[in-house]
């Protein structure tokens, strides 16, 4: 009963399988029995609840309005329009029979919307008035990849929002895309306290059916892998040709609508644990914290033990009352220690330990998760304590991961220190010509078992380019700062 | 532009025709180029989130926890319980192929989570210190349903929550269950201002693999059937011995858990309408209308347009001010009336009308959705007055249903009364022996193109059966009353 929830593995080791120890130890993930798919627990869940009721209220305030569409898709829409297809259609889940009979049409699960959504824009949009139709749905998804599943970051079926907005104009478009981008930006920087990078993906990386493609990209130090952490397409106007989603403008004319379409996913908590957990666990930003503060009675011997468990159950409350999620473990068959790695490994920010000794001197002992440090507080200013530690933990925690993958950045020039910035597992920053054929390239010849290394986005805060830098590949004009590396 | 929104068909006249013709013209539901599918548009969902945000923080103060599991299921474990899976298979669909390849094993689309579930629930529960563990999930399920299809009702993919809970002792399962319904009562008589009955399902209504049913049922008085509202079901220990959920109980020795399972879906909202619509369209509850009061300007010729559109805003932001959910209608190519008919389409509770004599008197007139009654109130009393309308409609709407519902209750003894009150579209309280094979001949003998009459349930609130009263068909002594009607 008392030996302690230890991990076997190490992040700076072994990160992969660390990953699998971790999410699973920390209950956010249990294994399902059919491959590549995932028991989310619920420690994710109510992560993913958090995020939720943030992002929704956000964009409830953009009038965005939540809908749900069927999961199920005829072959016919999902083939209109071929990029998008091309995209997905190895990938996608077919359902062909009910009950003991063989369906008339086979029916794909939806891997992503658009094909489902858009045939009813084209029926409901009819004049300039109908437009802007901003629709989103809190779904699941399906997409039967082949390639190695991990937790969160790459699952068969998994949760997200998915937004398609319609438009009369371009700027319209183009705006709500950077809009949206700077939601998903706040959900990794003020919520997970994982650092982000706004910016465009490259052709090749752009969704199939899009004009371009806005990103937000974490990274992950251990691995040397960018994580593509959530995303905005503009789909211009070739959805609305494709299912003929027209409008009356307000001249009379006929005119097409501009289109975006954006999503993120259950893949942003996979990211949070990449970056902030270590070797005894989660560790657990206290915005997403469902328990912000674990409060554990250490009795000594019998000194006073109903004194310390009533003080834990007054300091929970106290805490409670000022809003502040805090819970009491009172399991009288744990010891202390075997308490205080469970909620290591849970990742929760700050632990108070009460002693005989702490009820002499009214105060507490608090533990943060983050950083290990240890303190007194005296009982008169917890509330206000506790609070101040919360807020430092959640920015301490950003501001460390962000030192770390600043530490990745590497400026290169040639595709010799490429290479060699790629061995080092370096996020790279390097001037490119922008031209297909060299990112595939770069991709044939950095294969390995991690994947190729490619392009994780061109920041939109582009250092300068000196006139005549040339690019790192072709040896041609640059045309931009991109950022390289492999990615999950 | 200024033709009216009207039905064309007749609540009283042709009531499934004004059923579809209501939820599609009130924009809750399009119809889906796959048949037995429907798009929830912003209406529905909207008020999908006001139940479900009552009924989470519900569950949430009961321990409940929300999880979520994949939504594909081997046949194996479909199979393990047999009752169970009689219930389904005729209704699963199965995913057999991912992009070109056929998939090893088939998967089903989950009818319903128990097989899903209950392999982990036997994996995490070990001691009686694991109990109670009480998940829920809200999520969509697929039940690829033969007959005719129904917006809400009966469709092939819907939005329900599951919860599933597991206890050390019968006693907690059963309180759990009552709990549970309870919830579900409120969420139809407090917000969806729909009167049901609690009760108990017989033996052939019973969910596939429960030891007993509850339920509360709803009831259509233009058809004469009733409606399964929600159930909680008491699995007693089937499951846990078919998935080996044991637990090693406080003697140390091994025990199986009791278990329940217990769901509302998207059902709710089809009910509300059929309940509450009329021929002007959806007559929404003030609780989950997320528009309660419309505030619409009625210009006379030029007489102070802008004074009236100015006060139009600051009516508006008054009441919205006071939490008293608001909009205005200020579109200024649609005429007053058309306006009025497109709000009363929608089911908005009340209607603010603003003309110059208005101004001049200091008052707005008020127009309520559920009786028509129109009355001016003075600006002075405005946000007070809206907000006892609004208690008033809701209360007031729930007293017309169950009215209107208890007059369509008949008590019958004979099988030649039983025939005469279901012509009658009676909801019909009988004295029933309990026997199966009473209720199957009772089926055959009165299946007719809108399904057979069956048994609804059996109230808690059993009224006084009188020592020697028969059973209505089989002249046996009648153990219980039980409600009987054709159902949807």
């Amino acid at each position: 009963m008392n030996t302690f929830l230890k991990l076997i593995n190490r992040k700076d080791q072994n990160f992969q399988h660390w990953y699998s120890e971790v999410v699973f130890s920390a209950k956010l993930i249990e294994h399902y029995d059919i491959s590549g798919l995932y028991i989310l627990r619920p420690s994710a869940v109510e992560i993913w609840e958090t995020l939720q009721a943030f992002f929704d209220s956000e964009i409830k305030k953009m009038n965005v309005e939540n809908c749900y569409f069927p999961m199920f898709v005829l072959d016919s829409h999902l083939k209109k329009e071929e990029a998008h297809n091309s995209g997905f259609k190895q990938e996608v889940a077919w359902v062909t029979k009910s009950g003991q009979s063989d369906l008339e049409a086979h029916l794909a699960l939806r891997p992503s919307s658009e094909t489902i959504m858009y045939p009813y824009y084209s029926k409901w949009i009819r004049g300039h008035r109908d437009l802007p139709l901003k629709l989103n749905q809190w779904c699941n998804a399906v997409r039967w990849v082949v390639g190695d599943p991990t937790p969160f970051i790459r699952s068969r079926e998994f949760l997200w929002q998915e937004g398609h907005g319609a438009f009369a104009t371009e700027d319209e478009a183009h705006a709500e895309a950077l809009e949206i981008l700077e939601l998903y930006r706040r959900i990794y920087e003020e919520y997970l306290a994982v650092p982000v990078i706004k910016g465009t993906k490259s052709e090749m990386e752009t969704f199939g059916g899009a004009i371009y493609t806005n990103t937000v990209e974490a990274f992950i130090p251990n691995t040397g892998c960018g994580i593509q952490g959530a995303t905005t397409h503009c789909l211009g106007q070739k959805f609305a040709e494709k299912f003929e989603v027209k409008f009356e403008d307000k001249k009379g004319e006929k005119a097409m609508v501009w289109q975006n379409s954006w999503g993120y996913s259950t893949r942003t908590i996979g990211a949070m644990v990449m970056v902030h957990g270590d070797d005894k666990g989660l560790v657990l930003p206290p915005k997403v914290a469902s328990t912000q503060v674990i409060v554990i009675p250490v009795p000594y011997k019998d000194v006073d033990t109903q004194g310390i468990y009533d003080t834990c159950k007054a300091t929970v409350n106290m805490l409670c009352e000022a809003k502040i999620r805090a819970e009491l473990d009172s399991r009288d068959s744990y010891s202390p220690e075997k308490k205080y790695s469970e909620w290591e490994m849970k990742g929760v920010p700050l632990r108070i330990e009460i002693r005989p000794m702490d009820l002499e001197n009214k105060q507490v002992c608090v533990v943060r998760r983050d950083n290990g440090a240890k303190i007194h507080i005296a009982n008169a200013d917890l509330v206000e304590e506790i609070r101040k530690f919360l807020n430092n933990i959640q920015q301490n925690m950003f501001d460390v991961a962000k030192q770390k993958r600043d530490e990745c950045i590497q400026v290169i020039h040639t595709w010799e220190e490429f290479k060699e910035a790629l061995n080092q597992r370096k996020m790279i920053l390097a001037p490119w010509c922008d031209e297909k054929d060299v990112e595939l390239d770069v991709k044939r010849k950095t294969e390995n078992e991690m994947g190729p290394a490619k392009t994780l986005c061109s920041p939109f805060d582009q250092p300068e380019l000196p006139e005549g830098t040339k690019c790192f590949k072709s040896g041609k004009p640059a045309k931009k700062w991109t950022y390289w590396g492999r990615s999950y």
